[in-house]
């Protein structure tokens, strides 16, 4: 998983974060005064919409999108930063670019970080001893060889970590915080670590950022802060969670020894993969559907974001098997180094002039039944976007 | 998780498992002749009834089930069939039913299996490497030090095992079953190993048990046939499973390392944990609530069945501090060696004389919110459960 500036779930989420101005509260009514000739225009396109959507759910392509990721996750399996998998990963989406007829099949430099986990593993010593399912956050620290054993102290809350602060001299901070949905719950995960260090910790554990958990920590990237000593850093059930902090307010002595082998190596050269319809008209305007194809290391990231990256890029596939060309270039971009914080898109940004962008659509919120668009830009875009939708 | 002849979600199953006839098909609704005497015996209860409910829903005894049972399963973990742990467990029991005031605590001798997993793991080899997580399934052998290095056939259905029956020789023979519940695909893991074994396979693996899984495979008890060679055999996730079903349909040749140090020692002896408050009119008849205190060695058996034992056992307790006595004795079983084939239970149903029971109830699917009483019995007990409900 990843930070995200906005989210939700849908089949393409329109996301203008690179350009645009970002509201993320809802917005009242919008007063729209589209021209005749512009609604005319959108409604002349419906019969191609009509066949496009045929073709996805029920024609040839039916199923298609589906196939390909499986194939891709199934071959590749995780595709980290850093990673051969992801640079083999790249290789094969811009061949298969190609091989489709796709337009402008390139690569674009982006250099990423190399994290790597290596072994990791918790064990609770005292009360009882009791092997902890972890997963080391993206960025972490590891460990001395010998691990670290220290008594912890359990918190529900960054404030209540606060009041205990002349507690937490030398221990492990274990934040068991409340799950309030990811994007509230996940700065527990981006900003453990830092304040656990600032009161004195030597190492910090957290309720992994989900509802629930089959025993199954769940990762993600966090970051240091500059003015703070480095403390390892790692994710645990949500049932062992829950279980340590019912130790620890009933007055127990616990204690964990935590081992990490996690280390920075030094930044990698990988790619954004794009390829292209070219407009007919104008193709030096472009409309970007993305998705990232880095994932985590442990597991395929079928749906974080493979799911929304192949909708993205299929999408492409599609027009070319219907024949269609656009009047505006569509481009396919699978970012590279999203989950280490968005480094693709950043680099991509920082390198492209923004006026030559019209729309930048983004899926990531794992690619399930539609269930509407968010949009965030001008309101005469969105006035558009409403005449079609 | 474990082999049941019945089962529902309530806040009681009730259960003539050990000592009638069963009947798991619907039947036609009841033709009940009830006396007016017993409507009016059973109706001059509601008080009571009442102030039990009241004290367990909002009363003194609101949150003390789960609290027993949070503090139970932090303390002892899990409680497998022969371990120390178990023991120490059923100690635990005797001794806390001791001090709530219960009569007649002690415990009932039965041998127990005694299966001890040690370490284990699987290794996708080809089409590319990839770690697989397993559990293995109780009972199971191990493998040789070295392990079990072998190609893979993946089928869905035992149908199709035998038309491949000549593909699956040397083999490990992976079955990615579909779920369609509990009850009817749980025969994938109780017959995995046999069915592989007498078409030649080296080792069985098979989709968890479960709807669906979090890179979390789910174990279970499985039983080896005298007829046939044993062969180990672990659950995979279901994650896992599908991907091997698809690499296996695109005619990819897939390879598993399979390593387990499973290995069964020699019985233990073990115990069910009994107390009681004895009638006050006829001590001898005995209305049996109950659960199992025995655990898998991978969890701590929250669920499965702490839930189920401890609103057994609580009821007494909870009786006990109303100062309520029944005219029946009322027991708390709490069974060992469920996991491995109903050990426990099996052995009470032994030595113990049916006619001394009016009712048993057991629960084990876990303890939710209540949603129906399942019975199986006389039609005469039914009609007077149906005039209490």
């Amino acid at each position: 998983m990843k930070f995200k500036i906005h989210s939700c779930i849908c089949l393409n989420i329109i996301y203008l974060v690179l350009f645009c101005e970002i509201h993320a509260e809802p917005k009242p009514p919008l007063k729209c005064n589209l021209t005749q000739k512009l609604k005319d225009e959108i409604k002349s396109y419906t019969p191609i919409v009509n066949r496009i959507i045929k073709s996805a759910v029920s024609g040839n392509s039916q199923g298609q999108t589906w196939k390909e990721l499986a194939n891709f996750v199934d071959t590749f399996g995780n595709r980290i930063s850093g990673s051969q998998n992801l640079e083999n990963a790249i290789d094969y989406m811009l061949n298969r670019s190609i091989s489709y007829g796709l337009e402008n099949v390139h690569g674009e430099p982006v250099e990423v970080p190399h994290w790597v986990r290596g072994n990791e593993r918790a064990t609770l010593l005292s009360p009882r001893i009791q092997k902890l399912n972890i997963l080391g956050l993206g960025g972490s620290i590891g460990t001395p060889p010998e691990g670290i054993t220290a008594p912890v102290i359990v918190v529900e809350t960054f404030d209540e970590l606060q009041e205990k602060a002349n507690e937490a001299q030398g221990k492990i901070v274990v934040f068991a915080e409340k799950w309030e949905g990811y994007g509230k719950t996940v700065q527990y995960r981006q900003y453990a670590a830092v304040r656990g260090a600032k009161v004195g910790a030597v190492a910090t554990l957290l309720r992994s950022i989900a509802p629930f958990s089959i025993n199954s920590p769940h990762t993600g990237w966090q970051d240091y802060s500059d003015d703070v000593r480095k403390i390892p850093t790692a994710a645990i059930t949500v049932e062992d969670a829950e279980m340590l902090l019912r130790m620890y307010r009933q007055g127990r002595s616990i204690t964990i020894n935590l081992y990490m082998e996690a280390k920075t190596l030094p930044p990698v050269q990988s790619r954004n993969t794009i390829a292209e319809i070219e407009g007919s008209k104008r193709p030096e305007q472009a409309v970007i559907v993305s998705g990232h194809l880095d994932s985590w290391d442990v597991g395929t990231g079928a749906m974080d974001d493979g799911g929304g990256a192949f909708i993205s890029w299929y999408s492409l596939v599609l027009l070319k098997q219907l024949n269609l060309r656009p009047k505006r270039t569509i481009r396919a971009i699978l970012w590279t180094g999203e989950e280490e914080g968005l480094i693709g898109a950043f680099q991509y940004a920082k390198v492209h002039d923004k006026k030559d962008f019209n729309l930048l659509m983004e899926s990531d919120e794992g690619t399930f039944n539609p269930n509407g668009l968010y949009f965030s830009g001008k309101d005469s875009t969105a006035c558009i976007l409403q005449e079609i939708l």
